[in-house]
């Protein structure tokens, strides 16, 4: 993670804090569901299975402070961490490739509850340039720069073939977005201005497979 | 990554190593494409930035040797890896919630390309129970066990709300599947004879904007 003393106003999350703070939120929006109105780090560290001073080290990164012996109110707590993981924020995003996985995620509400909003989606198919899923028009990925001067759109989701993966990203980086989603098992090159978060499902499954058939021998 | 060294008949690899396997598959899927027949590891290294010692070490967990100045061949090299990788062998999976997320991944065909066959479908919604998407048939999650003395899945896919994970959960491992693929964001807590893959995409979103913040403030 990049930092710079002179003029970050957000602090700089450790990357481990960031990647806990989402169980937390699921377990708060859980408590809030079932009308639980406090929760203590301990039962927080009981349910995760994460030490609870490291838990208390993490949330005094919000705004927010437990009370002794009552702990942390759920709903502000759900509010905080919503707030401070960006979920609030909109961010505009374009889908790069409309094939199964790129169509199956423009048809996924969930991504708009979780701040992503896609408001175009780009192929190179002759049978999706023109038409519009679940109200988003898809585009000829050769339209990318001149749509991205309308759309405005800070992140590309990458969900194309392979063989295609860096060609396109040049593509979207030299159109000017911000980060990139990728959802290919491709590793892609970009130039350090660019935020790329690799999300590989596939390789995933992967690590899925080897696990189980390690089991399975025991 | 679980070892047994009486009856283990498969390597146990390092989880870097498995991780980085799949992105040697992408690449070397695309030289293929390309019609590329030979590569070495220090092509392979300039494309993935990983240095080339790692990836011939990576590498020599497979049966495939490559030569000396010439490398590996490229469709060997991608046949042993989609082999190793378990992307070949066919693994039964339930979809268990067929909300916006699960009902999406059903029609993603690519997950039957590395091996994974959606059989069946569950939810709660009596709108989608009785019902088929894509040709998987939809039930109600009350008759999990019944149907998984059906179809023997190995492999649940959890993609139901974060208030029920838990609860749905206990009732995969009630009825004896052996692997969950968690797409909630949601810690889960099972017996240690599960496998739990955890793939929690909008986590990965709260990660990614949080890089673009410190990006966008510099």
């Amino acid at each position: 993670m990049k930092t710079d003393d002179n003029n970050i106003i957000r602090p700089t999350l450790p990357e481990p804090t960031l990647r806990r703070l989402p169980w937390y939120l699921a377990y708060v929006t859980r408590l809030k569901h079932d009308n639980v109105e406090f929760v203590s780090s301990t039962q927080i560290a009981k349910e995760i299975s994460v030490d609870a001073s490291q838990i208390a080290k993490d949330l005094s990164f919000l705004s927010i402070k437990g009370k002794t012996r009552i702990g942390y109110e759920v709903a502000q707590l759900e509010q905080e961490l919503t707030d401070f993981l960006g979920f609030k924020q909109g961010h505009n995003a374009f889908m790069i490739g409309v094939g199964s996985l790129g169509g199956a995620l423009i048809q996924d509400s969930g991504l708009i509850q979780y701040g992503l909003n896609i408001v175009a989606g780009f192929d190179i198919n002759p049978k999706l340039v023109g038409k519009s899923i679940n109200g988003v028009p898809i585009f000829d990925i050769a339209q990318l720069a001149e749509q991205q001067r309308i759309y405005q759109a800070s992140i590309a989701i990458l969900a194309v073939p392979v063989e295609s993966a860096q060609n396109v990203t040049n593509q979207i980086v030299d159109a000017g977005l911000k980060a990139i989603w990728n959802f290919t098992p491709s590793r892609i090159r970009t130039d350090n201005r660019i935020v790329v978060q690799n999300t590989s499902i596939y390789a995933h499954l992967a690590l899925m497979y080897n696990r189980m058939s390690v089991n399975g021998e025991k």
